[in-house]
């Protein structure tokens, strides 16, 4: 079997690496050969979990069409969000859980999305239904991936799948789920030694908008106002690196993980900002509104956007 | 559960037809709310495979959002191939098992596609994932989409799945099915009470190459000399179809289901005409040439079209 390489989006996340650590080995029992590896390194929640369960982050790469012909995409389908190089490569299956957006192929493939909260909860699926065992240790890694996309199973993206899978990893992997996941999330919650221009690229994805180039990143707290005392800073960040990058708007989502509210931050020409605030039907003051309950950015912000971008 | 349509492509053969009755069948004991309909009507082939197994031909849509706000795709997803205005309501799951092109949604989906040769071969994968129970009739049906699509596990698009499936599903069905599988696709390949017109348009689908609208047409038979007989009717009906539609090359393959092979008939401009048989390696004799072998528009047609138009 030709070598292929498994790989979630750029600006990896838990969810990312975690799961394509575990679809590689999955396939593989099915007779693939496959390497997982990552379009960047792990944040400092990802290091956790890695840490916890005994894995290596997988290795970083830039591009992928000099190493193989073919790729499996995790968490992720829109050619931007992936390597480089992906119109080079041929993709052969595809494990995610978000919209289908400018992802054409050439030939049939492996296609597996859900609705659901996170890809590792449709990765245990699978398993389940080939009755192929999870190691303790990769259920571990699963678990972490569900518990950081889900924000321990609070965000509205959560469904009765994701619950199951949580319960049944936690069991595999033989830890108290509330307990480690609160651990976890905590670990990706220090921002005190990053500097503003690393936060805004942490977990940041990027969105054309009818034509506009969004950019909406976000950071997860357990101390709101610590965060909102840099808020300058983000806001010179921000726009520096839409100056550099062409973003035709900035959105920065600061999450509380304890009590699941949110303040944003936006960037953009006034026209832009309007459609913000046409979005969330909210005024923006001083470049910034609180937004509370809103956790998630594939469900609470990037549909509103795209309504108002498009509307 | 608001009400969904569930239906296959334009101009359905029986994976269209007989899947979408089988995976509204299999989401509604799944708690959906769903009608299996159609964009046109069954063909003789289909028909036939109906009326064996009880079933009434599928109420036929020309439109869906002046009924539903959402709908379930099977056995296609490009949208050029689906209901007229497929972009006015929101597709809620894909079942396929063809490359993916142009297809694009604002929301997380349930998308599930497989390399297989037919799209029931998958439906009967989830039905087992569920362990739910296939009804006789059912599985007669699917049997048939099966048989249809792979020309009796034929076709080179035939997977070990599709064999495993058909074993499974003759089983259940009761019917021998190598017996019925030849009756059935003989049942389809009755031209002579048909014109041109009306043959070059039963089993067509149009694809977008490189910009270039190219429609490419099959017809099963059983004694190739005898529809060819028909070939200046048939040039004559692809050329005005062409010029009616738009369409910048037309192809019809005439398949002999008896000993898989086939003849093309190409009309379009010399520079079209010229791609043509650079895709195929062949010179076209008199608008004419013969594929030995050939007989899967999507594995053995559209593939190295693709790669001339673009290249």
């Amino acid at each position: 079997m030709e070598k292929e390489l498994v790989f979630g989006h750029q600006n990896p996340d838990t969810d990312a690496i975690g799961t394509a650590i575990a679809f590689s080995y999955f396939v593989n029992k099915l007779g693939c050969n496959t390497e997982p590896v990552a379009l960047g390194e792990p944040n400092d929640e990802t290091a956790y979990a890695l840490a916890k369960f005994g894995f290596e982050a997988p290795r970083v790469i830039k591009t992928a069409s000099d190493e193989v012909k073919s790729v499996m995409l995790v968490d992720h389908n829109e050619p931007q969000q992936s390597v480089s190089d992906i119109d080079k490569v041929k993709v052969s299956r595809v494990v995610d859980h978000h919209r289908i957006m400018n992802f054409n192929t050439a030939d049939p493939l492996y296609y597996r999305a859900e609705p659901v909260g996170c890809t590792s909860t449709i990765v245990w699926e699978m398993f389940d239904e080939q009755e192929m065992e999870i190691p303790e240790k990769l259920a571990g890694l699963m678990l972490s991936a569900i518990i950081s996309d889900t924000l321990l199973l609070k965000s509205p993206t959560t469904t009765d799948k994701d619950k199951a899978a949580v319960e049944a990893l936690a069991k595999i992997a033989g830890v108290d789920y509330k307990e480690y996941g609160l651990a976890m999330l905590k670990a990706g919650t220090n921002i005190a030694d990053k500097s503003e221009d690393e936060l805004i690229d942490l977990d940041a994805k990027s969105f054309e908008l009818n034509g506009n180039n969004v950019r909406v990143a976000q950071i997860n707290v357990v101390d709101l106002p610590e965060a909102m005392e840099r808020k300058d800073a983000f806001l010179k960040a921000m726009e520096n690196a839409s100056k550099e990058n062409g973003y035709d708007m900035f959105m920065l989502l600061i999450t509380n993980i304890l009590d699941s509210d949110s303040e944003a931050l936006v960037v953009g020409s006034d026209e832009n900002k309007a459609t913000f605030e046409k979005a969330f039907g909210k005024k923006l003051s001083d470049s910034e509104v609180k937004l509370p309950g809103v956790v998630s950015r594939k469900k609470q912000v990037v549909p509103p956007l795209t309504n108002a971008f498009e509307g």
